[in-house]
């Protein structure tokens, strides 16, 4: 009894409230609780995939807005390994990000980026892109992994299908998502961290339906969309949504997972979704590139050479506030590593405060009229 | 007159004042003032090449400690070129540093770096490695871009003779640098920019002292010592600086060229130096290594694996004060750019401590016994 008191104690630093619903779409206001802090969704979340967000301090990255920041649990557990992280007292320490963090389950990296791979219905096995030896991933791996890391929302081990895939080999994928799902459940061992189901489905409408009816049954603390942003016509997304979220708990966290686009988000937001990721931002400056007001700039182009103006007048991050375009455009062409973390600043910045705006249009009920662009 | 006034009430922007001198070497602790704040000397100074110092922010370089940082004539020439600096309101408002700014004249990498380079008394031509067209390089043109630079100090364009390099073949140099600064003092327009002049001589003991007697009496508001750590070994060093320094005026700031290790900075303050820059601290940074009480730490080694500590307890630098030699180490193995980031902030803190360091110990009188280790 003791055990499960304490459980119930702690699984209470968990819970979303949902404060606004806008009147003409699903979107709705909410706060997701975590032992690190809360979210306000919608938000979009940056992504943190070696225990670090690319090229930015945490610092840097909290004067972006950012409050959850993903990290991704197949490169940590091949560099530097969760019993590194574990010693370190855990992700949060690790890497100095005192608000919330969320693991993926490894899944889709393992059936995204590995190779020699071969899929059983007790996991998956892998050649480690480290030192060749073969690594074998179960639904109890990854949760014991990701227990290990210490996150506060760890995601379940799912199969996510390529795209393009047959109808059947989608409800296969589907189907052990749910039985790889109960372990995954029967695994977990920290009431401190919320363990999230995912969706998968395909393209196929109906078996997104009926997987998120499944998994509704189960009442975990938030549910995710997975298996989208893999390839299919980006429309897609957006029908993928409207026909899984009609069937997810209403008082639970949404999360849409690998996207992070203007439009994408906005859909989404009107279909209900709560939380959003993706590397473009960080990816983007990377290469030079800035999110500025729903466009891609390259800072590369001769039209910013003398161009005095900050990348947006009306965005507070570091970077807008301090440098010119010109500035940055220079330090682009001379491939000095700064230009990069100026553009990672600037664009998490922008993707966190557009989903911010969205947030704040919501609760004033202009969601529609204000972001009918991205809507329509 | 009107002029007259102007340059006699801007010139006084510049002063050094010593405070405190050595018992026991030709130390001395002073402070060098510029239109943009205070230098204390002695102190060491970072290299921000292309008007950024790599893989650190103005804020996180301020951070560190740093007062005056350099930034490189002939790369901002060649990119983004002095027009467009001077059109973003000069290096200041362009990089964002607030505080003092040096550039070089370009000489040293114009003789190191560049091929296809003929020299003679007007000055160098030579190819640029951007475009490929030839560039004239004389010292009023290396004036005329610091002018639209806009540091608070330009240094004079000298010639640096390569180590080995004959007497002759120095003394030639030595005095054609000579004839070459009373043209850059000639073409210099900014009284707000301190000019300084440059003390070349190879490892000449009787042409540097002989050099700096003839740059004395022209009465320049700072002088330096040039053309040393150019291949020469170490040793040789302090003795050129011992050599040189009796001959320059005690009431000017003295600051010795691409120095900036532990040994070769404490025998040159010895000496009577002031200021001292290097790249060592960054390029370290960008291979992994942290300067540590003294000692180059590769964080690569297995040993920072499980390393929970700071680099070093008693450094108050950002990352010291977050991060351990373990995440340190991850992010290194990782390629992360953050390790540099961070490898940086801490590099420079340590050399600018170190120089502080000595500074204090001179002020209580403790510098020989404090820094005993390095001065023998
Ligand atoms: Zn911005
Ligand atoms: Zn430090």
């Amino acid at each position: 009894t003791h055990h499960s008191l304490l459980i119930t104690e702690l699984t209470t630093q968990f819970s979303f409230q949902v404060s606004t619903r806008c009147s003409q779409t699903k979107a709705r206001v909410g706060v997701f609780y975590t032992p690190h802090g809360a979210v306000e969704t919608p938000r979009f979340m940056p992504v943190g995939t070696l225990a670090n967000v690319k090229t930015v301090t945490p610092t840097q990255l909290q004067e972006t807005g950012a409050q959850m920041v993903l990290a991704n649990t197949y490169h940590l557990h091949l560099q530097p390994g969760e019993r590194i992280v574990e010693k370190a007292g855990g992700l949060h320490q690790f890497m100095r990000w005192n608000q919330p963090i969320l693991t993926d389950s490894g899944g889709f990296q393992v059936f995204s980026l590995s190779e020699m791979r071969q899929i059983t219905d007790d996991g998956v096995i892998f050649r480690s892109p480290h030192d060749g030896q073969m690594i074998n991933l179960t639904p109890e791996r990854s949760i014991q992994i990701q227990n290990a890391l210490g996150a506060d929302v760890i995601m379940a081990f799912d199969e996510c299908p390529p795209y393009p895939a047959s109808r059947e080999e989608v409800e296969a994928a589907t189907q052990r998502t749910y039985r790889w799902l109960e372990r995954c459940i029967s695994a977990h061992q920290r009431p401190d961290q919320a363990l999230f189901g995912i969706v998968q489905g395909g393209v196929y409408p109906d078996l997104r339906a009926a997987a998120a009816e499944a998994l509704a049954g189960l009442d975990l603390p938030g549910y995710a969309i997975g298996g989208v942003s893999v390839g299919e016509p980006p429309e897609l997304i957006a029908k993928i949504v409207q026909a899984t979220t009609p069937m997810l708990p209403v008082d639970k966290p949404r999360y849409l997972m690998g996207v992070g686009t203007y439009k994408e988000m906005a859909q989404a937001i009107a279909s209900g979704m709560d939380l959003f990721d993706c590397v473009i931002p960080t990816r983007l400056a990377r290469h030079g590139a800035a999110l500025v007001k729903g466009e891609r700039w390259n800072l590369k182009n001769s039209q910013y050479r003398e161009d005095f103006q900050p990348l947006d007048e009306t965005c507070p991050c570091y970077t807008c506030q301090n440098f010119t375009r010109a500035y940055i455009s220079h330090l682009v062409r001379s491939q000095e590593i700064l230009a990069y973390t100026l553009l990672t600043i600037h664009n998490i910045t922008e993707l966190v405060r557009f989903t911010q705006k969205i947030r704040e249009a919501i609760i004033s009920d202009r969601f529609t009229t204000e972001f009918a662009q991205w809507l329509s």
